[in-house]
């Protein structure tokens, strides 16, 4: 038995302060709706809160827990709350808060196989699980030549895809040799901006990332990719990567993945697709026709952190060749060998991303998966497109409002006809009562106002009184 | 009050259910000591004991947590025993599992000021209290030009360091245009493989990596470091980066950063310093010597979790410019475009680092410090390392052992005279009982074996028990 004496909390301690930070969380799950949504403090107002220096003497944790409501809570944004429209959602669960914290408790690291077996383990079964849930192509699959890793964020996957991508093509010449210029990144105007972000990071440069123009609905133009690819050829450059996007950001597009995958073949380029918050929906069969042509493409990721209940971070990145990955991000110094390793049957995760030592997360994915099961996912995903259609006939049934794109899933953009000026002030009303939160984008050069609904608790009565707020809010800007 | 019908778990259920995984980590505490340090499993064991497909219908949390015993513990290796000697600890503690709880509870996102103003400014500040615990130069505080932010790893802040230098070499050029080669970066040869990884990442590539050699302490030698940027000057090449390390991973070893900063400073190189494990020491001002010379650092970092009884993921990085960084990894794209980051008066932490999204992992951080305080955080570090001194005293005064380097705080890397092949068949021996676990490294062309005194727990009982296993293990192979 350890000795917990000399400043360590002991287990007895931990039980009563545990209970207490699980009632506060408990708590927070019944009140988080009596919130304003977005923090109200002005920059530097929870910093002015806080002592200049650290104490010198440890504190109670009675004392560290009371200052949680005065200081803390002013300045946090309620994702959790039922009324957050805003971004992407970014649930959290019951179950996947207890994963988080029995993986905080147990502390292990899944840096290799080798360093807590369970980890890699749980962690390449559970996104086997994945592909067979979300029907994805059976490439994807650990089993064969691919397989699924959590990442941090789908900003990391795409550094990683374009990492693979482009060892690939230089036949590792870069990791050696350093880039030498000359290879050209795709993706469309509407891409995640991790895109831009992972061609600087690579070396790539943001100038030879070629911005793909989009259609109508703000979907990748494959034609204009098949000719831009061309234009590029013809000049002596090389392409190598495309990204496609299942549910843009902004608006919620989906790229046309058959005719890019084609493309993507004929060409020999590495294809990624970015399905962040829209990977979800392929839970229902009736939704899977976003992933389209997924067969062609050499990665993919999506993000159970954001519309599968999962707390941040848990970003689920498959590649169809593990190989072109690994020898990315493969180096073996001596104080990490190990004969599981060196026996080659096993998974060393470290190699498949740019951190070394990592979390237990797939626990709490696990957990998630099981709790609600397949069946209880689904129910989610289907309530909160319903709710989306709702939204939309009430958008369209009033005459001032213009719905400025496509709403395959649970993003509706739209404005007032009295155009951006009015549409931003709107939102900013709408935002400043604390009610409801939601964020805006430009499609074109039209500033929108965008509503996702894919909070866990979001209800009707909830998109309902969003409405009504907006409506009313409107009406009192017209004519005051 | 929110409908927790339809499958989602109710705070009801989430009260019974999180005292249930409190009282699992609380007994886990207690009994953690019990274990086989190291997981006995074989490749593929764990997966084998899970069912092929994900569940239909939602199970309940008790039949999930059910599992935890049989299925999961058998694959943990564990990290929080008292036992571990192994790689670096990553230790957790009370305080900092309820922190990384909360934050799970509160599911908050803090890629901006604006998305949760508490996690922007309480990591800020916890960060600048560091600066004073660990008593660093103060340019590396917010309130200058400088600032620290939470990084996921040591790995990823050494990125980030090699991305900023990157940037200020070729003045932005390499963000815009891609890397044109050139480009040269130093660390010893005892760098950790994190600086190979990164310079692979950010299309440098490995062989403009210069490995630099190190004197009998295997610290870095500067003037092996002068002569070699010298060198490679002469041949027209741009030297831009220097890693330097305070306590390698293999042994511990300082490099001599006065000497190292004046090069730097000469040959206006980016320095950057990884104290991963042992800038914690720093806490105490008898070992603050390792960190002498620091203030010519552009960029460095510690990780509170290996020996701040913080849990994984947090790497503090500071920079003394952040311009630098930002410069490098910023993007602004119209759907987080808002007021407060255009005012310029708030830090927007996804442009330090690659992810975009980002937990609250300034609560755990802040938690730790009040718990123990600074008093308490400095009992533990000289208490691991007066034990590790009794280690050497008792290596030393045993004639079979020789200690391979020098030991200037918790870790003692030793050989068995009988050679390489005698010491590594007694380490897997030792380790084969499950009572301990230590890895090892290689010193020169030699096999050795690393203690690490670190473990939140350890306590002299078990180090003195490591000891005389260690003896008993050789006595045996010594005289079958």
């Amino acid at each position: 038995m350890s000795d917990f004496s000399t400043f360590h909390m002991s287990p007895d301690v931990f039980r009563e302060q545990g209970k207490a930070v699980i009632e506060m969380i408990a708590r927070y799950m019944e009140t988080v709706e009596t919130y304003p949504v977005m923090s109200a403090v002005r920059p530097g107002e929870i910093r002015a809160a806080l002592p200049d220096h650290a104490p010198v003497t440890g504190e109670s944790f009675d004392a560290i827990l009371a200052d949680i409501a005065p200081i803390i809570m002013p300045g946090i944004t309620h994702w959790q709350s039922p009324n957050w429209f805003a971004y992407f959602s970014a649930n959290t669960s019951g179950p996947s808060i207890l994963g988080e914290l029995l993986s905080a408790g147990l502390g292990v690291q899944g840096m290799l196989w080798q360093t807590s077996p369970a980890c890699t383990e749980l962690e390449t079964h559970v996104l086997d699980w994945l592909v067979e849930m979300l029907d994805l192509p059976r490439h994807f699959l650990s089993s064969g030549r691919g397989g699924g890793v959590i990442q941090d964020s789908a900003s990391s996957a795409t550094l990683c895809a374009l990492l693979a991508a482009r060892e690939q093509a230089t036949s590792m010449a870069s990791n050696r040799d350093g880039l030498r210029g000359g290879l050209i990144a795709y993706a469309s105007s509407q891409a995640h901006s991790s895109v831009e972000k992972a061609v600087k990071v690579a070396g790539i440069g943001s100038a030879q990332l070629r911005t793909i123009d989009t259609d109508d609905a703000f979907a990748m133009d494959p034609d204009n990719l098949a000719r831009t690819i061309r234009r590029d050829r013809d000049r002596g450059l090389t392409p190598f990567f495309v990204s496609a996007t299942v549910g843009t950001t902004s608006s919620n597009a989906i790229d046309p993945l058959e005719r890019i995958g084609e493309i993507c073949r004929r060409e020999k380029l590495w294809l990624h697709v970015d399905a962040a918050m829209s990977g979800t929906a392929a839970l229902c069969p009736e939704f899977r026709y976003i992933h389209k042509g997924l067969e062609s493409a050499d990665s993919y990721c999506f993000n159970p952190h954001k519309w599968m209940f999962t707390n941040f971070d848990c970003d689920c990145f498959y590649v169809a060749d593990r190989a072109a990955l690994i020898n990315s991000l493969s180096l073996l110094p001596e104080y990490l060998r190990n004969r599981a390793t060196e026996s080659g049957a096993v998974i060393d995760y470290r190699d498949w991303h740019v951190p070394l030592g990592r979390r237990f997360r797939a626990l709490k994915l696990w957990f998630v998966i099981r709790y609600y099961g397949i069946a209880g996912l689904q129910y989610h995903v289907r309530r909160h497109v319903e709710l989306t259609r709702m939204l939309v006939r009430m958008i369209e049934a009033d005459g001032r409002f213009v719905i400025a794109a496509p709403v395959p899933l649970n993003l509706v953009c739209f404005y007032h006809k009295a155009g951006d000026a009015f549409t931003r002030e709107l939102m900013e009303r709408v935002n400043s009562t604390g009610k409801v939160y939601m964020t805006h984008t430009k499609l074109g050069d039209r500033f929108v106002m965008r509503i996702c609904v894919a909070q866990s608790m979001t209800e009707e009565r909830h998109v309902l009184g969003a409405w009504e707020l907006i409506r009313r809010t409107a009406g009192e800007m017209e004519s005051p």
